[in-house]
Parts: C-alpha cells; sequence; structure tokens
C-alpha cells in the first residue's frame, strides 16, 4: 500500500521514479491508452476550497479512467461528529483511494491508516508534496537537472509550501534558500532532520543573488486570515519585483503557485512577464499528480 | 474557437445552423452514437444557484461523452479574490470547455478572452442565449417555422431572456411584442442596435392580440430580491391569465422559463392548462444545448 | 415504473427478490460485466447531509453503468421556491432515476408521482428502507436466514430506523424488539398497521434477553438538534455496552447505523469489539443499493 503523505517520508528513488514518468503523461496527455484507475472511485475530501488542486485531480483521476468524487467541507466533517477512524474505514471499504485537503497533518495519516486505500496529502498545515514535485518537474522541463541549481524562497518560509522545498532540496541536491523575517523562517528542528543545503537569510537580495528560480506564495495562506494585516506588515520587503529579479541569474524563472496578489508577494509587471512559467506550472499540476496517481497505484 | 457568449454575438447563420441540430438530438438521445465531447471535461462554474441549467447541461456533456465538471459559487469565486484572467489561464489548461453562470457579461467574456477555451454564457445580467435558443427550437417543434410569427412578452421586459429574445427576433424574422410597464421597458439603446420588428407596449392586452406565443419569466429574478415587493405592486397587471390568453391566436402556446410563482406571472390554471408544453420547453434545454456543445466544439 | 418509498409499500416477493441478488454483486463488485444503468444518469438529491448514503449510492451507480449527479439543499431546494410537481416533471424528463434524502415522506411520494422515473427513498422522517434492507443482508450474510431469529433495537424507537425494522419484521418473520423510554416508543398505529411480532418494552435487558441481534442508532437524529440535552438525558440507560451484550444470545451480532457517538448510545470498547460486523454492515449499503437499483430498472 502506498500514499503520498509528505516528502519527509517520500524516499528519492520514489521521487525520481513520479517525476521520470510526468513527461510521458504531459505529451500523450491526448492519446494516452493507459487506464490505471478503470472502475475506481476516488474520493476527494477537501476541508478548504481549492480551484488548482480540486481541477487538476478531478481531471487527472477521469483521465486515468477513474470517477472523481468530490466531497466539500459542508459534505463531510473529516473528523467533528465522527472520528476520523471511523470514516476512513467507512471510505476505505466503497472507494479505491482518497485525495485530502486539510489543516492537521495527523488527520491524512489517520486516514491513511485506518482507510486502508492509497492517500494522497492534498495540503496539509504541514505540506504541499504535490505542489513541489510540480514544481520541481516544471525546473526541470524549463531548465535542466535541479541537481546543482539554487532556488530562492521570498515570503513566509514557516509554512507548508517551504517546508515541502526543504525535504526536496535534501532529496535531490539542489540549494534552497528561504528569505522571510525572523519569526517567518523554517523550523529549526524540520532543518535540522531534514539535512541538506538550506540557506536561511532575512535579505531578499541575498537569497535572490545568482538564483535560477524565484518563487513565491501568498503572504496569508488560508487559515491565517485573521493575522492578515500584521503579515502584511511584516512581508512588505519580501515581494518579488523588477529589482530583486535583476539579482537572480539572467533568465531565471519566476514561480508562483497562486493565487497571486498583485502588489503584495509580487508585483503585477514582473507576474505577467512571467505568466507563461508561472502557468505553465499550474498546468502541471495535472500531469505530475496523474504521475502521483499511476505510481500510487502500482503494487 | 468559437463561443456562445450571447445572441447579439452570434450571427444568422450560425444560429440556423445550431436549431437544425436540434431534432437528431431529440430524436436520437437514446441511440446516438455521436460523442464529440469524448475525453474532455468541461467547467461548469455557477455563481448563481440553478436546476434546470445545471442539470440539462450536465447531462447533455455526458451524454455526448464528456465529464461535466460542477463548480458553485462556494467552490471557486470568480473575480473574488483572483482575478478572472488568472483563473482563465489556468483553467483553460487544464479543462477542454466552459459553461458559466455569472452576473458580469464581461467576466464571461474576459474568462473566453483569456482561457483559450470554448466558453458558453449560461446566463448573465445581459443575455440568456441557451434559453432562447431552446424558445424558438420549441416553437418550432410545436408549431413550425418561425419567421413571421408573433411572440408576446409579458413581464419585466428590461433584463435578460427580453434582451435575447430581441436579437433571436432580429435575426430570425420574427416579431417581438414585450409588455411592461414603462421602467420595466427594453434599453432604447438595445433596440436601436438590435433593428428587427419589436413592439414595446405598456398594454398586456395589446401585445396579445393575436399572438402565436404568450411568453413569461418570473418578476423577480435572482440579485433583486430586494425589490421584491415594489417589483410586484409594478408588475401586477402583467400577468398571463385566461382573460389575456382569450386575446391570443386560438391555440397560441404558453411558455414559461420556470421557475414559475403561481398567482404572480401567471396563474395556477393557465399554468397547468399549458404543462405539457412548459416542460418540452424545459426539456428542450437538454436537447438545444446537446446541439449547441457539438456546433461549438467543430472546427 | 418500480419505485422504493417505503418497507411499508415493499411486497415481501419484491423485497425477497433484492436480497437474493446482495450477494452476487459483492462477490463479483470488480469483474460484474452488468451494466444495467448504462446511459443513465441519476439524480441524488439530498436536503440533508450525509457521508455513507451519498458515497455508497455514488459508487453504486457509477459501478452499474450509471452517471450520479449529486444536487445538495443549496444546489436543488425541493419543496421550497418551486412545487415538488414541477421540480419534478423537469428532472423526470432530464434524468433517468432519482435517490431523495429529504424530510416530508410526502416529498418522496409526490416526486415519484410527477416525475415519471424510479425514485428510491434514500431517508425520510417516516422510512429508511436502504438501511435496514441493509442490516437484514448483513444478519443473514454473517449468520444465516433472518426468520425466527430476535433482533433487539436499543434507543429511539418512534423514528425512521426503527419503523422500517418493523415492516421488516412483518414480512420476513422474525421477532422486532424496542427498547425506548415510552415516549419513545413506536406509534400505535404503525404497529396496528405492520402487524408481526414486535415488542415494545421500557426495559433493555429485557429486550437483549437472548437476542440474536442488538442495534442502536444515535440518540439525536437529524432535525432533532434543539432536543438534544432532553434525548440524551431520557435516553442515558438506553445504552449498547458490555453488561446489555451479555445478555443477549452468545455470539450475538451488535449493530450500528453509524455515525456512532461513543459514551452515549454505545460504549467505546464495545463499538471497537464489534467494528468488523459495523463496517461490514456498512460496507454492505454499496453492495444493497446496487441491487435495489438492478432491481428497479427491471421492467
Amino acid at each position: 500500500m502506498k500514499h503520498l503523505l509528505s516528502l519527509e517520508k517520500l524516499p528519492r528513488e520514489e521521487m525520481l521514479s513520479i517525476l521520470r514518468n510526468v513527461s510521458a503523461f504531459k505529451q500523450g496527455r491526448k492519446q494516452d491508452p493507459r487506464r490505471p484507475l478503470a472502475g475506481q472511485t476516488w474520493a476527494m475530501i477537501f476541508a478548504k476550497s481549492s480551484t488548482r488542486t480540486r481541477v487538476s485531480f478531478e481531471v487527472g483521476i477521469a483521465e486515468l479512467g477513474g470517477r472523481p468524487m468530490f466531497l466539500s467541507a459542508t459534505d463531510i466533517q473529516l473528523g467533528r461528529g465522527e472520528p476520523i477512524k471511523d470514516t476512513a474505514r467507512v471510505l476505505g471499504r466503497m472507494v479505491h483511494g482518497a485525495v485530502i485537503r486539510t489543516y492537521a497533518q495527523s488527520d491524512v495519516e489517520q486516514f491513511a491508516e485506518f482507510s486502508g486505500i492509497p492517500t494522497i496529502n492534498a495540503l496539509t498545515d504541514l505540506e504541499h508534496p504535490c505542489q513541489i514535485l510540480t514544481d520541481v518537474s516544471t525546473i526541470e522541463e524549463l531548465r535542466g537537472p535541479i541537481a546543482g541549481k539554487v532556488v530562492a524562497f521570498v515570503g513566509d518560509g514557516a509554512c507548508n509550501v517551504p517546508s515541502s522545498w526543504i525535504w526536496a532540496a535534501a532529496r535531490l541536491g539542489f540549494e534552497f534558500r528561504v528569505a522571510s523575517p525572523r519569526r517567518y523562517q523554517p523550523p529549526a528542528d524540520l532543518l535540522r532532520r531534514a539535512g541538506g543545503s538550506i540557506v536561511c537569510t532575512e535579505d531578499p537580495a541575498a537569497a535572490a543573488d545568482g538564483a535560477d528560480v524565484l518563487y513565491t506564495d501568498v503572504w496569508v495562506s488560508m487559515g491565517k486570515e485573521a493575522e492578515a494585516a500584521e503579515r502584511r506588515r511584516e512581508l512588505a520587503h519580501y515581494q518579488i519585483n523588477r529589482a530583486l529579479v535583476q539579482r537572480a541569474k539572467p533568465g531565471a524563472l519566476v514561480m508562483h503557485c497562486l493565487p497571486a496578489y498583485r502588489g503584495l508577494e509580487i508585483d503585477e509587471a514582473t507576474f505577467e512577464a512571467h505568466a507563461e512559467t508561472i502557468f505553465t506550472q499550474a498546468e502541471n499540476r495535472l500531469h505530475v499528480q496523474k504521475a502521483i496517481l499511476d505510481w500510487i497505484v502500482q503494487p
């Protein structure tokens, strides 16, 4: 039984095996005859709303021959009313796999344990493995092997997206730099556990210096709305803009996992100048997740 | 790339081409082997709730071999949080077409421009093209060619349904009469731009005189709930009832695009006497929209 | 045209015919080539939220070749805004069957009458026929023919689940005991109409004595939240626990239609000791409902 619950728990060889398959799914989208999910229904349990994650998984599951069944927070209250171990035991006997977006990592792990079906983390407070596998794949598609490259993340370095980046960097041998105010830096014990080449700084320009990729995410992620004003003030200097791009390597990629708030974490001109990269990155969620699904149902 | 954003922008020849195909889809519903949407996922983005439009499109897309993906206002907030041009660029790379029900016509047009996928207006504040194509098709099914006929609309003449009727009348050569209080009459510039044989009056009896079709819609459409009491008072005399039907041509059709509020825009006895017509009209949404989908994906 | 609106209206022969087919659907889940719903779309109209009922019907319809279309209370307001007879006449011309979870039994019956399509009661205030057919099937799977057995229900005996049990007992020849406080006992006129071997008592131990099956349900079902504190107080002694199980026949089954509230209608240790039975019961919703769907579309 395979799961994708975090990049922390995904061995390097499995990561490489998923990434190797992406281009076949991308190039063969129209004519690909493989139907590894034929006859299967996959539950998509989303406690938070989502456009990209939801649509890319629904389309991906369907294109692999399966049937996605979307269950929103109002349809099914994971862990409220009914213990997760009960919901998991019921669903595990009815459906063939689960894609879960929720808050606590422990919910996803408990679901995987009790359901006995392949379970994919489609975002928790701890990690966002599907996004970062997509980002790595996009960088390799556009710039070749990621080993030895420098990816500079600018913004809130203490949340799920940079955490998954840290594990990817440790496994795949690239340098990951985080530019954040002190209180938004990655937890020390995560850095210790992951190892790898991770640089933390409070200076965005230092992080961007000669980088192959500049990467950012929203300052106020879902669930943090109460801190919105404070976060906007404290992260105000951590914006990707023309000045910062000029510090990076010529031709550096600018990436954003969307939705983008112009004038906050990125300015409009920089976003639109790099829109082709950013929307290729968004599209690749589809192809990478098809590779993940195909990998997860293989014995 | 074809879209159906309004009847205003749909040339007469295209309109005729869609209408010609309806009866094949209706008669062949069970055995039709055509699957023009095979392998495709279509996003159905609905900012307003809906029964007929939603169900008819979901069933129609599926019967043409495609997979409908319903996204409600709570699933995806078109134009809130994220600019439409970003949502459109993401979805355009993942799905194969879009059916959109929303408020502003500009949202649908912007989506079509940035997504690069076939886009269908399933109701905006400006037009309701799928409904009026269905109505025309229903009239022709039950009474033969619409050219030369008289369609009398009684009620709020300033909203999307009569606006689409005006364009249909101009393109297809029938007379369209609107009976509304002065402030609910169609905008003067629309009448000027559309041309055609359009009669506006404040007198329902004059509109109904010798008409082939009497048509009405709810007085308080979605988004106008704040004006409910006022509208009910001002539109009180614009009801389809036995007296009005007697002014029309013997055997005239009575049509309603539903939901019907008995005792307001139509009385119970008249509604039930013409229920077979009205529910045929409802059913025809399915067949006409299949013809629209088939037309829109043809190169 | 067949419907499943209640066990009251389901003749014994039809009940047996459905039950006979379950094991074929259960054993053949993976390879079953039958597709009795091929080309069909089934509306699933759910006025109350649901996990087990929704998922089991969606998966079951899909595995029989059909397409489930889930419509929640926010998507379609059955009986609010639009009369049910109108919604039914519209849907009846677009979809091929309906599964409805709602409050009033009359809504389901009116829908069946006006839609002209096979209609299944997936829970009303009056009955829960799919659950009780599943329970009977589960008992027969685990313990052989139900005729002559004793099923003891402990809890609120005045709601839909025990009502359907009463009709099943009358038709299939087993003894059904209800242990409830006086005001939660089944209505006298239901007992009169159903006949059969039904025992009502206020004493849980007396009901459990030598029983083949101990069965319970939540004390506070959906729609009764306002009475929660009162119900918990009045039903406090009607719990399935180790002491009660010891009154039953050795090896008696403990069943629960879920969700389970530990420490209320059942204690944690008893629930977990009988979890394999309870989750088999949950899983069997899928197989029994496939047998119901297959039966209902046969001419």
